[in-house]
Parts: C-alpha cells; structure tokens; sequence
C-alpha cells in the first residue's frame, strides 16, 4: 500500500507565543494548513489552483491536536504530514510536529476534510486529483509516517 | 449532580475570515479560549489572578472541534461551555457554539487542561478553586449544556 | 462642523499576548478594524451589507499606530473612533485606544482606505452612505475624539 | 557608512488571507517580525538570546505600513528590512516587501523599537550589540534597501 506522506518545517514566530511564553495552543491548527499545502506541493499540484481551477476546496469537518510538550519562540518545527484515509468525498490528514533540534515529537493532530465547491456543497474529489489520494479503504493498516510516497 | 456551564457570545472580526469567506478553523479555539475564560469570570473568579497570585495554569493537552456550519464576518456566536470532567490535575471543558441569529449549532469541541504551575510542572488544583470545579466521577452522566450552575 | 465619532470596547484575549506578556503589537489593528466596523454600525448602517448589497470595500492603503502603554491579557480597552477625513473615494480613521480601568490612553493610530469594487478598483463612495461620512475640506479642523456624530 | 539590511522570504499562509481574498492587513506587521528577527539572525545574533541572556527586548514604539498591491495566498513575498536608525536606546527599521514572482513592491513600512528590560524600562543597547547597531547621525542619509551590511 502507497503511503502519501510529506515533511514540512516551520519556525515559531514571536506573536505565535503567549504570555505564558509559549506557543498558543491555536497555532498548531494554523501549522497544520501549512502542511497541508506543502504537501500538495510535495505531491505535485497547487492547492491554490486547486480551489480557482477546479473549484475544489478542502474544506474542514473535523480537528484535533495533543499537545506533548511546549513549542518555544523561534524553536523549528518539522511536520510530518500523512494521509490516513482517503474517500470519494473526504480526507484525514494526520500531523506529527517534532522539534528538530531535540527530535521530540511535541505535538500530533488530526484534519478530515470534505470536498466541496465554492457554495460549500460536497462533491467528489475530481478525478485528476485522485492519483495524488488514492482510496484507501476499511483493511488498508495505515501506518501513519512511516513512509514517504514514492 | 452540579452542572457547571457560562454563556458568552463573540462577534466575528473581518481578521477572522479567510478567502473562502468563511471564518478560518483555527479561530474557533481561540474563541473557546474567551469562552473558558469567562466562564471562570461567571464562577466568581477570575483566570488572570489565578495564573498570578496562585501560580496555576490551565495548560491545554488535548482539543478538537467538529465543523458543522460555517461563522460568517459579523455574526454574532453564543458559545455555551461545560465542565465535562473535573480532576485532581484535570479540567475538560465543552463548547457548543450556536449562530445567535438561527439557533443552529455550527460547532461543538472540547479542550483537555492540566493544572500546572510556571514552570510547566503539573500540580493539583489549589484548594480554593474546587468549589468551582467540584470533582466528577466516574459515574456521573454529565449532560453537556443542559444545565448552569446556581 | 460634524464630528463623526463613535466608541467600543474590547477585552484582552489570551492569545493576543505574546511572551514579552503583553499584547503583540500586530493585536492593535484587529481592534482598529472591530472599531472601525463598530462605528459604522452605531451610524446606522452594516459593513456587512455594504460589501454585499453595494459592491463597496473599505481596502486600507496606509496604517499606523502608537504605542504608549502595554496591553495586558484581560484588560478592557475602549477605543474611540473618529473620522478625520473624507473625501470623494477616501476615508482615514483615527482611533484612540483606552484602558477602560484607568482611564489612560495606551495607544494611538490611523488609517487610510480607499473605496474599491471586489476587484480592487477604486470607486467613489456610493451616495447612500455620504450622509455618514460628509466630505472634509481642507479648512476643517478636525479635532479627533472631542465629539460624537449627534 | 555601512548599510544594515537583510533580506528574507515568508509564503503567505491560508489563514493570513481573509474574506477580500487578499492577506488581512495587520499580518504584515507580523511580517515585518519575522523579518527583524531573521535580519538579527543574519547579522550574527540570536534575538531569542538577547532577551534572555542580555535581558533586552526590542519593544515596539512605533510601526506603520503602506500598502500598494495586494497580497494573496501562496505568494512567495521577499522582505527586505534596513536599519534607518540606531541610537543608544532606540532602533528603526524600514521594511520593503516584495512579491517574488513579480518583482513588484507591495508594501513598505517603518518599525520604531525602544531597549527594554523585562519589566519594560527602557536601557541602553548593550555593548555587545552595538556592532551590529552602529550608532547613526543626524547628518547620515540612510538610502533604506540599497544595500547589505558586508
């Protein structure tokens, strides 16, 4: 099975703290839309395009973050991004936020998506794109970053 | 059983859209932020003197949000919060958030916090805060937003 | 002279301050724009609407504030609203922002916008909303803050 | 006389955009941040390390911006970011942001940051930073973005 995964890195910007003088917890969702679009990148297309061209727009139902230990100012992080599920009209991306100086994993998380057009109706993922996400389906053991695509 | 739960509303800032004319999903824990906060507020204290005269904070480990209809610029949003879970070192709160002009629900979530003093080390709740957070137990069906505390 | 004017409040988000535990300097002209927004509500029409109905953004070409007095998480803030200028397809805003406990101005600042369609070119403002900002001549002395629209 | 100056590059995120379909204003005095703090980098020194090492925080007095073009996601913008002035207890910077792609100017701006201790009193520059800092005359014309530091 094809494991769709790509790495991304951010550093910590000074207004991402808070005044308990780490990374306000919100941020990391803002870190996983960051991913994401790398990702597409890495894939090989632009989700700008995506949206403008194909009038498709990765729209997100659900979200969630653990945090294992505090991101500091200017500390980098690499995300470590992998498609768990893959249907007809949604996706779950799944996040690993390590620090890259100490290797920690300091935070996971979860996104799932809908496909939908520009009103915000669903649609299917269209077909061009599916190269990039194939189906996974309901035995596929999903083994999230342990592989890149390739 | 007690219900602990606080209402406050927000309006939406033009800062908080994104280009698909949408509120941006990050955006939604940080209004559960405000909510927690004056939730604390409505209980009889405040949160800012509890970081500063009794060293503790309320440090998130867990959070999620699940996406149900999208805030648009200007509305207003009434979120109801609720203590789901209250420990010894933990708090879970709930937030429903409605659109204050429909009704509906667009949003639930729910964040997951440690007590822990400035350094980051988890502690107990001091003792003058657990009457606002009286102890849940493993038996007690808490009906999220079905109630307030009085 | 008519001075068009208007008031609001705002309190300190959690995340709105960074780890020097202030708020981050970037914070202030969210506000300007929740001021901005409001003063247009209390003249008596909505932002909202004349975007959609109107085809009419207020797209800021120039801004600037001062700051003289930290922000804290918590603090109440009222910001004053003034328009200090008017013309045919421009309006510059000054703002003076307030802790509402002491009474104190803790910042000061401006903004100049353009009137554009939603494709960014600029356009006179529609009639309708003259009434709501007359035009400014160049012999007016407008002294920001002294006076509400009445 | 020496030219302080750097250059950096920060891709517009999703969440930077808002409902117009360009970058939220006040994202650019985000920008101007990460720019201070890479120019810092570039020069040799680590700003998270000043605060904490040398207890002196570049604390911002004064910012301002001119916007020309509009932002939009997934730009690659190139800010170049000159020191204007420097005198004991005070620094400007002058910000040009650039969209890579196009070569264009899209917006300028000017930060004024006064030393500070943690408590926020204003101090000197400390001797070892001044090498990087140059003290500035009156009689120096500062031509802001023509050249580097070398």
């Amino acid at each position: 099975m094809t494991v769709v995964a790509g790495e991304t890195t951010v550093r910590v910007r000074y207004g991402e703290t808070d005044q308990m003088g780490v990374v306000y917890y919100a941020n990391f969702f803002v870190w996983f839309e960051v991913a994401r679009v790398e990702l597409m990148r890495q894939l090989g297309f632009s989700y700008k395009k995506m949206e403008i061209e194909d009038d498709s727009f990765v729209v997100v139902a659900k979200a969630n973050c653990t945090y294992k230990h505090p991101a500091k100012f200017d500390d980098v992080l690499r995300i470590r991004t992998t498609v768990t599920q893959s249907r007809r009209r949604t996706i779950t991306f799944a996040y690993e936020v390590f620090n890259e100086a100490y290797g920690t994993v300091i935070a996971t998380g979860e996104t799932l998506h809908v496909i939908c057009d520009r009103h915000g109706r669903p649609k299917s993922l269209p077909e061009k794109y599916r190269q990039y996400f194939p189906l996974t389906h309901a035995g596929d053991s999903v083994a999230a970053g342990t592989a890149r695509k390739s």
